[in-house]
């Protein structure tokens, strides 16, 4: 058993003094002033730190097979470097190959992730559309703890659906209760675009942006919030990197739809001036999808989440080391898609975040976590400091300093887009499942201590659509 | 003490079974499965009941003074109608007149507002602007408990403040931590508008609307929100009750400015075919101020609300009986203005709001209670089922109906403007301060026996607002 | 030769009492006031009449071989009922098979024009891609005086292309300096949910607005433009009907894109109400598509053609008799798709335009002649009333009213969808090549008097537009 | 007479090769190919060179007593500058002190502008309200050919007007038939960030566009759009330079209101870096309000007249020599506002405009000539090449260069804001009356030549408004 004491609990609704007690089954048991610790419990002193609800990621990309490469953080690794960072639950993604089975997917990234050192689950990727595709999301909705499925409206010729399997989709899922991600970017566009600047001579890794122009990812925001909205159906776009796609958003929930946006650490904070590098590497390591924008879309970015338009924060955590970078070498668009942030996502959005006022601490609890799993449906298991939750919590600091770098981080890659900068607020010890993994610097993680959280279907917002379905 | 057994707790995050337990000091004490009684601790079975925070209509105004009247609710009789729907608090609004001190306002309506018979509060009218209001806000803020200051954008020649008094209230309340309220209608867009109906000689109430249309609303909501913005502070919008103000308000906090909206319940369901009334005193009874809108403006305010834009609902509960409304009667301008509301407010938001799928069960705690107690800085006393919470609940039936009519409500007023609705969901029980003061249709108020509620300042987002002053 | 005499000549500009003098080489001579008749000259009194431009309508479907039909109307009957009421140039479409020669239908259509009885052009359709279409692009601008070319994204399985070859064929016309005009449904939104209509048994003309919402306009026109503004290229929808689509346009006008609009005249008057007709064939003769609308969309479309967001008036005229429309009796998708009004286009703009201050009459020659002759580059050839001009002219009165009727209106089709509509404001005379081809309800056309007009490319939008993809 | 022979004829409809004829009534006698020389007539070789309308700048304050200083620039040397640029009208503006009579204003006004050497007109402040504003208003647009009034949102103390002055004045231009123009920017907000910096100690120039934040103009346009709106009135708002506020001119247009937006060359290309000019003399001799904005705001008025949702450009050229600039030289609100403008307009908008292909040929006529005659009802004698038209042109040479500098130009100021500029595009010859008044650089102008132009009420537009007015 575990008493953190002396801290103040932070969450995404209120900040009170309290204690808190974690049992050996990996819950809060009890929070409150003054608790007395049960005999053999250990204490851990919070005096001056914050507790909060340790972070959710609900976009990463552990050892994923992308673009002839495999990403080179494992779950092993980047749970780890995840607890670092004071996140202790990912939501990752099952990719089935076009054609292949969702349900057969789900089976290889569960084994996969088996060496977890924290909590993961996942969503499941919808890439193309048979009778099999809609039974296994029967299957998986009813038996695999599956509440949501994952569409790229990008990636032609690999992952990309078209507007038909979205239609189909989507319809599917909200029948099932469970809701639907997408990646918001013209796939058409995108091909056509490379293929001008590759006839042009132009191959290097400052060709990316301009292959993926903010209007690329506001089009498909646009297509895909109004294909939802002929269904009735909530979606959730993950990785709103632009000022168009956010403000398609507000624009349809201000007609009453409910549309969820997540935003990437990473774009809020670095802008496309990264591709001017002169250093190839440089460059390319910076090379994901959607792309780094001018600095004028981070403003709209943070009002975004401020306002709750944009709900969760995540990374889209996908590493590539140098010589997988290199396979783009002569060619751009074979440039592994993908740069690493799951360790650093909670003190960017402090330190850029409620250090200056544009985010209360409460928010930052729920954009870092809180929303993500009430959108999900796993709250107050997750996301929350409560008596009966998991016993997955950040003990925060909020003052002091920490400078990132790929020397000292724990993630599996050979950089780190934050290098050389200095953040305020970090995690002093993550707990997971009642177990202090994280300490003052010092990673005691257990490989395969992480769990598979199952995530039923039909959460408040999913019963209210199909109320709104039934209301004339 | 007081055991609430078996019911549903359903708050702003959350829903799950469990037992409240309230004790003597008017707080909960204990939430928990399977609670058990203290010995002579009444019980009450919430078996097939959801219990939630008790409502906050954080705009009332009991027995005030306005256009030669005096409305005929007053502390004790609103107070109790508000019980009976489920309503444990409100915030009033002092209201000096023009020249007079907020100190002296304050004191008065205190005094009047004793008698209530469960808690209240009060926002501060600023109708002026000299040194003594400067210093009176101060020692309001510092000494008496109030961190919310109104000004009326209308009532030329009355309450009515211009952009200079507006710019040096607001600077001056965001230096106390306080929020500032506003009632948004061009003041010299109403009295020119006024003026050239009657000159016209349409003099009856369906002249009122005319004098102040949408457009008036939506300007004067524009104009406060660039005067806030350009001194960086939150404001809060009362009774916006149109899509221009709406989108105004959306359109702000995409920018990253704060702002927040209340909707009125009347507003929500109500437009304005009432004024076509062939009866003098059915239309006169329906003279407020915003008026009621053409439909399609509740639509945006339900989207406004379900998105999070606008964040709050109250009453604007200001009762007149014939006799009153009859003052104008060869002059609409003269009418006083106000619909009653209080008791009705939580009924027609489950029945119009969570019935048809626009909110979820937990976006109607939050838009009915939390949000404000939050706004208000008054949370987690007032708003929330917790632990060390002020025990004020309401124990709501989602599935019994009731009739509305002046014949059986509890206001102290001659009409009710839903006569003859018939709600779905109703408030079965409701706690003030750990006593059951409505069962089952009864109602068991004690005079006095409501409590002032103090707000302090600098809430979350008020402290966040002056760092991002303090950050280039 | 031909003098029309005292009669206010009314242009896009200006308005101004003066003599116009047509000669026999169809072309206006003399502009002036008291212009002396040469001798042997006809002349034509009139005195308290507007001399304009002829009307243009640049979108009719004569005699088209469409969903197993083929549309009443003629090239002969059609531009004979067009010269009735005051247009007397079309520009209809060519529209190729999928899989077939553009140059070869261009052929065809060529030959179908002959009989027209004023002058016509054509827009050439690209339905689908492919090295040939890419030629026959080149050889329709450079030898055939072809300079718009149009794609639908609707119909599919039938003309709809995807966003890969819109982005191919607009990149080509832009090369050309050639304009590309949209149809913008969204085909795979359409085609689910006309199979989910079918599948529910709803079978009737009513499903048909079901079919194809506002938003499935919306989300196409954001596309299209997204893709047109990718290219840098000028586009132009065709059959703006919603407010969405207005919204679209004029939001990328504002970013600097050059996006024109059309609207049909049906839509700004004839709202959704009609499906609503228990009579089938009431009901069926307003299937078109898009579909008519609620009735604030057309408050948006008006708003759209007065502040210029709106460039130009069709019909998209295309009739079907009640036995052809009977082939989707059972099916509401076998429908053809359609309704005829070429002959009352000016009329409705006149009587519902400029007598109610919708638009000035200087505003009613843009949106119904002019600008469409500067947009497809016939200006001031066409649309215009200039010294060199073709004698293409109305002599509108604008005071003289006329109720329409199937019964004695000159179109084609059996019925006619402002049967009933008394319009104040109808061509006097209308003269096409400066010969009088409709004199006070007398119809005296010459089968085959037309001629085809040639159009060039690079309009000076066009220009433009190669100037700004130079300019960094 | 004059002959201009061999020009490429460009108005805002179209471009061709025609011959000019100019006789002694100041008017233009005959347009057309190959026009016949008169005996007598004088010729001006016009090949390769452009002959379009004479420039109308709807905006200057020529010899204007404000802020304590008389600008610099007379009515004849301002004209002259006008002509050597291609400007050959002007709409000055009479400005009363506020109380003083609006007639006696105009006189005084028509009696300075006596010296000028090419037209002028006038529009008339009003600067307070009472009976004898209301009547001069009368008198001004029967007797004294006044058809506009301008209106001041800003200068608190001085000029300002406020929303009961508004509704008064516009209501009253209307039933006149004549347009109101505004000043838009929030008087009160103003002053009170004027104080505000002065009292922090930050007193210099940089202070300047502090004190007018965008959402200063921004509001007050949104405010002027909404009571314009209540009362069915037409509006022009003068130098609108943001973002903001052409967003609000957008959509009022959208809703189908009529409101005109005027932008200054000045704020198309230069940017608010200007005041961070070390050298206290070069930041001051920007101060003008709106003042300069941030970059991004020149996209948005460049699409705003590509658009046609702002029509017409201007220069509010208002010169202050440096020792007049000086007077605040330890306050900058006492810097006397406004910079020179008028001799550049032209070139400026053509070196920016048209070569980058932001704008046609067409449309630069129609945003420096067209569009203002016809807003200000005087088109076709101005802002036209027709026959009848007042023969004022310019003969503009589309590849020639000049490097812009107070050495050389024609103001009477001591410095040119587009100092060392080189700007390709310039008026070769000039016309005014039908006399050659600029020709190769070489100025000819006469003192008084210049004549008063009338504008009549109810233009077109204002008809429509009126008729608007009366339609249900």
């Amino acid at each position: 058993m575990l008493l953190i004491r002396g801290g103040t609990v932070v969450t995404a609704e209120t900040s009170h003094r309290a204690d808190v007690l974690c049992d050996d089954t990996r819950r809060i048991v009890a929070i409150g002033p003054d608790l007395e610790a049960p005999s053999g419990c250990d204490i851990l002193d919070a005096g001056g730190l914050l507790v909060m609800p340790g972070g959710i990621d609900p976009h990463t990309h552990m050892e994923m097979p992308f673009m002839g490469s495999i990403a080179s953080e494992d779950f092993y690794t980047g749970t780890s470097a995840g607890v670092a960072g004071g996140t202790t639950t990912i939501i990752d993604f099952v990719i089935p190959e076009p054609g292949h089975s969702l349900l057969g997917a789900w089976k290889d990234w569960r084994q996969k992730a088996e060496k977890s050192v924290s909590d993961y689950s996942f969503h499941v990727a919808v890439t193309h559309w048979d009778e099999k595709v809609h039974e296994d999301m029967g299957t998986l909705t009813r038996d695999c703890g599956v509440n949501s499925f994952k569409h790229f409206m990008a990636y032609k010729n690999a992952l990309m659906v078209d507007d038909d399997v979205l239609l189909r989709s989507i319809s599917r899922a909200l029948e099932l209760g469970a809701l639907c991600n997408i990646h918001a970017e013209n796939g058409d566009a995108v091909a056509y675009l490379q293929a001008d600047l590759l006839s042009r001579g132009i191959t290097g890794p400052q060709a990316h942006p301009l292959s993926r122009p903010p209007a690329v990812e506001g089009e498909a925001a646009q297509r895909v919030i109004a294909i939802a909205g002929l269904l009735g159906a909530p979606i959730y776009i993950v990785h709103v990197s632009t000022q168009e796609a956010t403000a398609a958003i507000a624009a349809a929930r201000a007609r009453g739809q409910r549309v969820y946006g997540e935003v990437l650490a990473q774009h809020l904070v670095i802008d496309d001036s990264v591709y001017e590098n002169p250093n190839w590497l440089g460059a390319a390591q910076h090379v994901m999808s959607p792309p780094f924008r001018p600095k004028h879309h981070q403003k709209a970015l943070w009002a975004g989440l401020a306002s709750g338009q944009l709900q969760t924060t995540a990374t889209d955590h996908c590493c590539f080391c140098a010589g997988q970078k290199e396979q783009g070498l002569n060619d751009f668009t074979k440039i592994p898609n993908g740069t690493p942030g799951i360790e650093d996502r909670m003190s960017v959005l402090w330190h850029h975040g409620v250090r200056t006022g544009k985010l209360t601490p409460q928010e930052f609890v729920a954009i870092t976590s809180t929303n993500t799993a009430k959108i999900f449906n796993i709250h107050p298991r997750k996301g929350s400091v409560s008596v009966g939750a998991d016993a997955d919590l950040v003990l925060w600091d909020p003052q002091a300093s920490r400078t990132v770098s790929a020397k000292t981080h724990h993630q599996n890659v050979d950089y780190n887009i934050y290098e050389g900068l200095t953040l305020t607020g970090l995690a002093r010890y993550t707990i997971s499942g009642g177990k202090i993994v994280w300490a003052d610097n010092d990673l005691r993680v257990t490989r395969g201590a992480g769990q598979y959280v199952e995530r039923p279907c039909f959460s408040p917002d999913m019963q209210a659509a199909l109320h709104r379905k039934e209301t004339p």
